[in-house]
């Protein structure tokens, strides 16, 4: 309980994204899992000696994070919200649904993860349900444009702390039963 | 047969890179895998409204590819030399090689593509065998700063022409005893 407290507190401020990074460090120095953020895709003009250099900002086709959890493809796409009830399906992109599908249909570990900010609440939302919400809330009925905080409940799997600030990987253990066993 | 010489003479000249970034964009196409270029770490300074941005060159710390196939994990670098005989090692860089063997670690699928540019063959050296040779080269002894090709016959596995230009994933299928079958 202490542990809890101590780390919560330490996060609080931090940014979902740096929280993240910091945790994916964490669980690279330990072993367990190489995830990175992949880099903005710039298309690069022109650089000079000092690595300066000038291009523009290519469409991006993938997500943030991807790498690897015991052999196992992970991706994902990280959002926050400081919405209280619900999370507005406008912060997520129609190329980002269609990569996690893409990873998704080729096996990959493919989810997304929401932090509420206001309550210091994670989940993680299998590709699966994010689906059936992104589904639903194209038949622009009222009240489908986003996902109601009660229903990550039922749906999603909340993130608790652990070894690491955001230990989302002892949830994909637990949802895809792999990790410390077989693989 | 007649279709290895069709497609080993519509790829001359192509750049090793672009037939890779072509092989990919089939695999994905026919559902078979999602394999992405990373793309150049660039921390972006400043950008304008139209897409156009400055920054530096951020110090690569991966690989050039990486992505899913039949859910497990696959990361790789590709390099091409016009050397006949060998292979120099001072075209891979340390931190390559560590990146590779922290996804190893991590039970990624983890290899060098290499191709022979004026001999048109393409091989896949598995990171084990990358490894050893890598810390052979350290020890500085004569001739043990590249990999011999008639080293690439026996350690490495050449990647034949087929549903793609450089159909690595059928080499990968056959090492990792992966692929059509169950997982």
């Amino acid at each position: 309980m202490t542990r809890w407290r101590k780390s919560s507190f330490a996060n609080r401020g931090m940014a979902f994204e740096q929280q993240l990074d910091y945790t994916n460090r964490l669980y690279e120095q330990q072993g367990i899992a190489v995830i990175n953020k992949r880099p903005t895709p710039v298309k690069i003009l022109g650089r000079n000696t000092r690595g300066m250099v000038n291009g523009y900002l290519e469409k991006p086709s993938t997500v943030d994070y991807d790498g690897t959890y015991t052999g196992r493809s992970v991706v994902f796409e990280a959002k926050s919200t400081k919405e209280l009830t619900r999370f507005p399906l406008d912060n997520v992109h129609e190329h980002q649904v269609e990569y996690l599908a893409k990873c998704h249909g080729c096996g990959a570990i493919s989810f997304m993860l929401v932090e509420f900010a206001n309550h210091q609440i994670v989940y993680l939302l299998p590709y699966e349900v994010l689906e059936w919400y992104w589904q639903r809330a194209k038949t622009g009925g009222r009240g489908t444009k986003s996902i109601p905080l009660q229903d990550f409940d039922v749906h999603a799997y909340q993130v608790p702390p652990g070894r690491v600030p955001v230990d989302y990987l002892q949830v994909v253990e637990k949802v895809w039963s792999i990790g410390g066993v077989a693989v």
